[in-house]
């Protein structure tokens, strides 16, 4: 499966193009609305003002209910769009943003209101392909589920398994420990208030994938098919599989998970240091990672930058809707990348 | 440039293929040579004592003295190999190793001996790959350079230019601070003492790339880009840039690099916690990244695990020769895999 | 610029996502109006008489009149569409098009009515693709043109300049030597009375294409790149550049084109037997190209096949409505393939 | 299965790099050597005098006799180089060769000795990839077979089936009626004598591929998979599947292949004009393709050309040892590229 992810936040539409779906599955509409609506914007205090139905209108790709093997084309109307908002400071690059960048790359065309192709909006067409995804792996036995791992330092506790992530999906914030996630967001309440915004990271596991996929090569180990889908979800800044980082302060003793068999003759591994890869290949325990999200770079402090059209140093006030944390709306974000991946590995 | 590595650790040979090198650039082989030593193994107390002379012959792809800008293939042969240290383990997987995935993945038909494919060796015709990216790069002005940023929770000063890293590439530990250097070397030896092994991570910067590479999409944003390579280097389980995990525990007003235009009328960065990339595009700062690299997975101390052929519980005591850190030797193979993904992102 | 064609022939819509436009190129929306009406069915004797508008609506990809340069996804409405026609033939395969092996590659979940996503009326959103690569290649001085070059055994005269296939491309039935057209279509007039159909083959040339792009190795020869995209277009049953298959009639003293040097000190051909093309590489001449399609597949004769579902011996007699010749609607198609072609062989 | 081939005919090897093999494979080494003795020189009248070995050293991925699923790499080395013929006409492009072009793509720096990375030699380390594909495919019950179709306008007769091609692999010269090929081979001896070279034609079969693979859309169409292999092989203009460039003098009556059930069941058609492929998807039928090759561009003549040192016209006396006929020894090398394009359509 291959996507195209296309649209700009204050277009006629954003959307996905998404190849090499097997034909014949019986699409969930309403489970692939579920995972849109864990996206949406407009309905906690944490995050944007926003309002948008995101529904998607399949052009192509399904007969009958079911996909027909042939790319499936999927449209979401933008329609609350206050283009207004971004002309005033559209020569200000934003802090943190990829305004200069962009003016670089795009000679100055790119589409500056909301962040054009850029914006965070664009996530909403990465869920409805991960929502595909996920129903193709559930056919295989591979399920996909993430939590709020931390916010400005804020832990949650340590995923454990798959019902456990699956309750967390279902909360509107989706931690495992909710009174972890009461004082996260206090956290995000007061960056709010002091005109700030804070960071965080999201861990997802995805169970149920057999020991065997992946190479040690360039091109072709799991860790390095994955990163290339989870450093493709905005604000994503670092992504590290099982310990993790924390491998940088451990001992071989420690870090090595010890295998065993059990009565099935399963080879399984008494921890899961590895998060389910050894050398580029999965080992058959359940695959997990952890991204780390910058903060909102949208804040409304003044920030000193620069007038791109003048090329002189200004200053920046930022107006329009913004989330003061990205990082609960992106789990879903990162599940759908996250899915999309292992159908990549599976050869799906 | 596109390039393959191939063989295993006690076969004939191992070596790359590199393909759509630009045309005439004069190879300068000592300064290649130079980059292999810095990473062949047998010359210090924290590197195994296996010897490689590691002199690659270059079969293709150089006509007098010249890149001809057809495929360049190298190959280095193996010599100081110990099959026999191999063969009385070969059925029991090592922890922390990839011997069960690669028993599933290739149906027990790989190269078990010194790891085979999977062997840290591989890394040497990757520095030999990087090594002449590199030199593809300083002709247009990029260049790059890297240090051990921690071992064992000891931490080195943070990089700030060229020319500190310049000169810790040529040390024999290449750290930016000795007398941390001197603490990480104690924290191995007595690792090593301890029949243990120890993490790290390693910190790069790629200096000179202009702003405007990348794209915030999927399979050509930079970050995407940068660690398909990154993770192509065994043992590396985390890519982290900028500030990385850090900016989990940011505020937006810390995290938001502010920007400012410079006498040339360029625009530069205050800080650099965005590590050169902003929404996938570089934005002309330096592009900085660390790889987490998780504690060398051969220890010799006796280790739980399965006997693959029988399918029973076993114990392992590993003999054979190996780093007790693998973090100082991947310095170079860091810096490789950097200079590989440099390349690509300018189309090189 | 990649592209990813979807849609199905009685679905809602049919278009098109194409990634990596430069930016900034203000596009000629009726130049590319006109392309498609080059391809429109329903205004000759010798097309079907289906009638489709084919307006695209861009929904990304373009700002205040110019690209982006972020992906691009126009949308062509399906309108005329007439289903019953395909449901009472739907389990016989029609010989000579896809349907036994869609059944088999999509387990008989492709949408089956008017050929579904094989239908030829997905060409619409491809000649959309090649009329913006048209634009992106006239920028760079290079120009596409293509002409019929033969039906059921006729031939036109052979293309010799840019100004007579762009005047080709004026007339409805686009031939160099109008009387040959006329000859023509009385062998599609004939054809279409006897319930049967013709084919025929197109030629076409890249004009203005510098020396020195491709390579001789897989992947990268301009003779693959070009063939991968022609035969993406269906019917296209072979391809041949410059002299072609008459190579095989050749002595080399008549194969090889002799160089010279003209008084701007270009190396230019004596002739053009190469078409443009040595070794892979582009020498600088027109690139040439001629593709051989197939008859049209729908006919109303009855014939011999097999019904999918009961797995029996059948007679197929087709309704519908079907172009008796497939070639004249196609030198768009040919000339989009081929915009395509040039724009991945140039970088852009 | 990836290959990329390296080397230049004067360099000190040549060979190949081949990734994706599947593990377990017990390489028949003398089936691959029997391959290259068919393609190699200096056997034959029709042949250049140049005589090699061709012994290619397996350097990795192969362990006690079997793949291992690891790249491997296969060198052979270059013995019989008389670089002295060359250094004489280095600066005078030879016509029909792509001295002109990739003097311009490389910038003078290719290894002009023998045609360097261009040289028809680079086709042995080919026929070794195709060799492994072959027996890669063997297991599948898939074969390919290949014959001369045609030199200069005198055709051999029509392939029908496996043994008859298998048995033609045998003979040096490897047609299905020998009479044609002594024709053939008299046609060529007169060329020779006339200080001239012939083109013609090769058909190949891949049979017992299994329908349903493939796809109507760009990149992933039989036939736009296996005519990027076919026109890698060096001096292939055209690439025809099945009626190939027939089909333009056909109608739709002849073209389309019914279908029936036979006894087993299996759906099969009547004739074969398809040649395997309906809509880009493998039909189970055959696959059948000919490639054009162009007459060998060197020959003794006096050629009119530009010295691209000078700049300026001048004439070509070319020395040498060259085949008067490419297409005897291009046989076995168009059934590797054929076996490595159903390797990929496979998905092997």
């Amino acid at each position: 499966m291959k996507y195209t992810i296309f649209g700009e936040s204050h277009g006629p539409a954003i959307g996905v193009t998404l190849s090499g779906i097997p034909a014949g599955i019986e699409l969930d509409l309403a489970a692939i609305q579920r995972e849109l609506d864990r996206r949406a914007p407009g309905r906690n205090p944490w995050s944007t003002a926003r309002k948008e139905a995101d529904r998607p209108e399949l052009l192509s790709g399904v007969f009958e209910g079911k996909t027909t093997g042939a790319p499936l084309c999927a449209v979401i109307a933008n329609t609350d769009t206050r283009s207004q908002d971004y002309a005033r400071t559209k020569d200000l690059a934003r802090p943190g943003h990829a305004d200069y960048p962009a003016f670089v790359r795009y000679g100055g065309f790119h589409d500056y209101r909301g962040g054009g192709h850029f914006s965070g909006r664009l996530t909403a067409p990465l869920v409805f392909a991960g929502a595909v995804a996920k129903q193709v792996l559930a056919l295989r036995g591979v399920r996909v589920g993430g939590h709020i791992s931390s916010i400005y330092g804020i832990c949650d506790d340590p995923l454990e398994d798959w019902e456990s992530l699956s309750a967390a999906a279902d909360k509107p914030f989706p931690v495992l420990n909710d009174q972890k996630g009461e004082e996260m967001k206090a956290a995000i309440a007061q960056a709010r208030e002091e005109l700030d915004s804070v960071g965080g990271s999201v861990e997802c596991a995805v169970f149920g994938l057999p020991p065997g996929l992946g190479s040690p090569d360039f091109g072709e180990n799991a860790e390095g098919i994955f990163s290339q889908y989870l450093f493709a979800v905005p604000a994503v800044k670092a992504v590290a599989f099982g310990a993790g980082t924390a491998f940088s302060l451990m001992r071989g003793s420690e870090a090595n998970d010890p295998l065993y068999v059990d009565e099935d003759g399963t080879v399984l591994a008494e921890h899961n240091c590895a998060g389910g890869i050894n050398g580029g290949i999965t080992n058959g325990m359940p695959l997990v990672f952890e991204a780390t999200l910058r903060p909102t770079p949208s804040i409304a402090r003044p920030q000193f930058t620069v007038d791109l059209a003048k090329g002189e140093n200004a200053v920046l006030e930022l107006r329009g809707r913004h989330d003061p944390c990205l990082v609960p709306r992106a789990v879903p974000v990162l599940e759908a990348a996250a899915a999309l991946a292992a159908c990549d590995l599976l050869g799906v």
